[in-house]
């Protein structure tokens, strides 16, 4: 059980910058990476839709052996965990909402705390709950961002185009009073406009990103139930990916922050 | 017969601006647009998936007794044409690249011609080959502009944002040499850009929208099967969504250039 590999899934390639924070805590743990490539991207469809597209994702998994689950989209955490770790159990289901709420109750405990995430997202009000769940009232506020998940995809990190997108989703944000504390990157694609993000915001707001917290609440489970892979094997990390598994490539090495090989990523089908 | 409906789908809702030309060429005509918008977009996506996609849907709107079928989505039709219209025969299957590409070589007859679509459309190279078909030596040259689609579902369809996405993208072709004297809109949403493109692109480039010329197309099948509509009858148009009705009729507003009811878009599932 061990010796089993975790497995994380998204949308598409945003979920790698979670693998990332994964790799660099984990480093001796085995992934399967799966992202559903053919049907991004989830954050402007409804949350049925979302629900049975992570269904079958998280079945393609287990059928693994995956010892835990990550989920590594923030939608489908908004939307579908606690339907997942019902269906799944007794797999561990760890989503990235709560442990990114939690990043920002620590960044800013009196708040205000500001949430930029896609349209499901927000809509779902899933970050506003997870905040309310500390027993304090923080104040919270939410901006959609979907050209955020675009332009990432395209690369266009940074510059005059990424910087005019990121006025025109956070002045709203930044003109509240009090001004937020925090910001919480509450999709997988935001850190990697991280530094466009972090000049239009200034100096005076810390910036959240849920792939790390998450990494911490993965590494305390697999410590509580005893099944931390033991060092010295080298270990494998294997990609899934519905379509376009050279797109997938190409494009996710923004995201994992280190080359994927083409030949790697493997093409699956979730609908049969 | 004469008394069907035309079936018209698109990966999602940019479909619609060919719809509104048909309606208003063909305004005795009843319509079913379907658009699928649970695994939109098909721009980024491998050509098996989009043709296995495109099928379903063609499959969903022939089950409904439809007299035609015409594929609004310029990807669908770069890739899968052939296939659908051999599949679905006697139906009559209408693309919009051949369509298009008559326009262009009508706009610019010696060339150079530009072509905007998007990366699944470039790739497959439809339009460079439906020009080649004219039997003359046309200079054609291409370019994706993925994120185009993006800033037209989100309604930013003019200002600082939408030009400097427009100048990054066309600035490397208005300096071919010579001069591209026509530029194809070859993706469906492009044409609710056309006010900042054509600024950008400046007076002396023709742009070419193939919702025009796909609607004279479908006209001339009509007249020449002696199936069309017979005046007199108000006829129904019929929208079939796969994800969000409520966001297909907001956003499609934009597209088909009157409002939509979001009580008369009705959900519909392709994978059953």
């Amino acid at each position: 059980m061990s010796d089993a590999a975790i497995g994380i899934f998204d949308s598409g390639i945003g979920g790698l910058t979670v693998m990332r924070a994964l790799v660099a805590r984990l480093p001796d743990e085995e992934f399967i990476y799966l992202g559903d490539t053919a049907r991004l991207p989830y954050g402007t469809k409804s949350g049925d839709t979302v629900t049975r597209y992570a269904v079958q994702a998280a079945a393609a998994l287990t059928k693994r052996k995956v010892k835990m689950l990550v989920v590594a989209c923030n939608t489908v955490s908004a939307v579908a965990l606690p339907a997942l770790q019902e269906m799944f159990a007794p797999v561990p289901v760890v989503g990235v909402i709560v442990p990114g709420a939690e990043a920002a109750v620590t960044a800013a405990p009196k708040g205000p705390i500001a949430i930029i995430a896609t349209e499901g997202t927000v809509k779902g009000g899933a970050y506003v709950r997870a905040i309310e769940d500390h027993g304090r009232s923080i104040p919270v506020i939410q901006q959609a961002c979907s050209l955020f998940v675009s332009i990432a995809e395209e690369g266009l990190l940074d510059g005059g185009i990424a910087e005019a997108i990121a006025r025109r989703y956070l002045d709203p944000l930044l003109a509240a009073v009090p001004k937020p504390k925090a910001l919480v990157l509450g999709c997988t694609h935001f850190p990697a406009l991280k530094t466009t993000i972090a000049k239009v915001a200034g100096p005076d707001i810390k910036l959240v990103d849920s792939a790390e917290t998450t990494a911490k609440a993965v590494e305390k489970i697999l410590r509580e139930k005893n099944i931390k892979r033991a060092g010295g094997k080298k270990p494998s990390h294997t990609f899934l990916a519905t379509d376009a598994p050279d797109r997938f490539a190409r494009v996710g090495e923004i995201f994992l922050g280190q080359p994927i090989d083409p030949g790697s990523v493997e093409l699956v089908d979730l609908q049969s």
